[in-house]
């Protein structure tokens, strides 16, 4: 992982993310932890991806091989 | 596996976690083991992919990549 | 692999588990040998994908990265 | 490979094993050789996926990595 | 990665690229980062896998695993 | 690789082959080169899936992952 | 990578190649880089996926998981 990658997750530790998966599944959480592989710990997790149906998920850790992007919030 | 994610899931052993699993399938079972590809043991699981169908699997041990998300239950 | 994983699947050596597959595959065979892969030795193999149209598989060495899950018997 | 997995197919060697590959295709060959992979070489192949229109492929090298599971034949 | 796709990726930081990803998503953003699995770091980025409906993503990352091809603006 | 396997690559150097691709691609070439990858070079390579509309390829490098299957000539 | 791939590459640097992406794409560039994971760097690309409706994408860089074959001009 560049520097830069690690940089971002670090500054975005406790704010809320958005996370896209491989199939399509959209999360958006508050970032709690992340390593190399970008496995991540997300909190307050809610399953975005129908927005008429969103799903409150809490607490996850999602494995990061499904990971397409990660967006921290605007600045 | 960040320190966080091992954290995480020896604080939820012999706790009831979800687990989607790629391709959609779902899970419900008590946390017995977990190691660093995220291969679980688990216990009393239920396949909970279909909710007005839910299957009793019993003891399971699931290969680690094709796990996309643990969740712990609520705090 | 967790040691317990190791240990489950040596307790259940010479019994009858459930092989779930990527694709969707299920088998039922007694278990006579694993690695750390999941590279699995089912004997007495029956393919139950199909309820209505079991097959007999006999003795088959399953490559460990089409496992999705393992379930060994209700103890 | 466990040595079992090791042991079965080297017992093999020589004789007409049955093949499943992911995507569905189904061979059967006689094992001429094999290596950790699964890699294997398999003479007098016929993909029998279609019962009904078997078809002649002779001497083949089958990449591993689209192994699902191989089945001896019945002692 | 060939000293050539790390050349060509350093003379475009901070310049507008096109990234295709698997499964036929398109982006638009500025590249602010890289390392050599193609992890990005984008920031003003744009889905224009629909034309004629763009989202702004703003600032993400990138798993490289995803990526099909990277396009740097025209000179 | 097994020995056999790179045996039998080598005895086929010169000689047309035919390859299964993932996807259900078939092409039939001249092999000119191998490594243990299974990454192919075949010269004289024809597109033969669709067997009403094979097309020429001419010298291709084939990268060894998209490999199902390798089957030399009868002998 | 076999020598014989490398060669060919390097000879081939700086004529144009067609490539054979998974998933179907098509693309037709000058070579202007490699490494050993056919990572490619390819200039004037077009996307030829679609003969009716050829698409000019430049420089670009190939992620080499992506690439099912590479297939230089005619000698």
């Amino acid at each position: 992982m560049s520097e830069m990658t690690t940089e971002i997750l670090e500054q975005n530790l406790g704010k809320v993310v958005l996370v896209r998966l491989k199939g399509g599944k959209s999360l958006r959480g508050r970032l709690k932890g992340f390593d190399q592989h970008l496995n991540l710990v997300l909190d307050e997790t809610e399953d975005t991806t129908n927005v008429e149906n969103v799903k409150k998920l809490g607490l996850i850790i999602v494995r990061g091989d499904n990971v397409v992007l990660i967006s921290p919030p605007p600045r």
